[in-house]
């Protein structure tokens, strides 16, 4: 089993911080991220999309959050999608806020502004990175409100919706946006979670 | 508990077919769109968007597929988000790519071309349509291939992943958008998902 990435990109980061959590080790193959554009790539993830999980028989999993259940699956603890019901909808519900109200609208404004990022983003749309750029802000301000009464993303347990809105913060420096000071909840977890060995991984 | 929806919306739809596939009755109320943007409905799901499960006790969850797991967990019989790791890590893998590589890109093209949705997407960017437009395309070619080697999206199993690709491939008509005639197994399984009892739901 080995995992293709590529180390700087933060989808592959999403996954490390996963492992490291579960203490899991799996062989990692770093790839420049114009090797996703290539059509022997496009075998392994027609979407030209790092990370890919390759499995001993060679069955290729991309997808993020499909890598991460599949280790979820293979050793549930320490659980990072929850245990009952409950927690399952909490922590999917923010794991999915995070990933396509926050993350997503992060890499719109740096995919679309970036000129390095012009072989994977065709045609870029300078309006359309602006148009996303109030919405990271208002993004934060509902996470930061649900942090004021939460000491994790989706409740009292770190889960993988943390590991989403770690990364997406972090993603913020490339994309050269920059956090508002007044959300102080949100910079209270993001020191917390950031102080975790996962983080460096 | 309740779902609080509009009944012409897509999202809504997936959970209506996943609860049909399942067997289990909700209470629905139906609201109009418009609703989905007051302050109001801003306290059951700060996105504004519909479907929302409201629990016994008053806990929102929103989320189409938040939402679904709720009831996966709950009742895991039939099972459609799969039981072994390599069967829950291909349908959440083909999920997520038919949500955010197919699903996604047709609402665009409707969101940022339709003046009825000036309300819920601004600015509308018509260039950003566009740019999704072959996007739907390529999307679709990735679909029939995967069809072509296997009876369902996401293997021999119906899953929720079937449920996304009907409802996306259903809601390309609002969007003005056609799908090519040679595109043969995606229409072959189109006509089988269709005519389950589910999919009038």
């Amino acid at each position: 089993m080995k995992i293709i990435e590529t180390n700087t990109a933060p989808n592959p980061r999403r996954v490390r911080i996963f492992l490291a959590e579960k203490n899991i080790s799996v062989l990692i193959e770093n790839i420049d991220l114009g090797v996703t554009n290539t059509a022997d790539f496009a075998k392994l993830n027609p979407a030209g999309r790092v990370p890919v999980l390759v499995l001993d028989d060679g069955t290729p999993i991309s997808e993020t959050i499909a890598i991460c259940r599949y280790f979820e699956a293979l050793q549930p603890e320490p659980s990072l999608f929850g245990g009952d019901p409950l927690a399952i909808a909490t922590i999917e519900m923010w794991q999915r806020r995070v990933e396509m109200g926050l993350f997503y609208q992060i890499s719109q404004v740096l995919r679309h502004l970036n000129p390095k990022m012009a072989p994977y983003e065709q045609p870029q749309i300078p309006e359309w990175a602006e148009a996303n750029r109030p919405r990271v802000g208002a993004a934060l301000e509902i996470l930061d409100t649900q942090l004021s009464r939460s000491r994790y993303v989706a409740g009292d347990s770190y889960s993988v919706a943390d590991i989403t809105a770690l990364v997406a913060l972090d993603f913020m420096k490339p994309a050269r946006l920059t956090r508002p000071d007044h959300l102080v909840h949100l910079a209270r977890w993001h020191e917390e979670v950031s102080a975790r060995q996962s983080a460096k991984a």
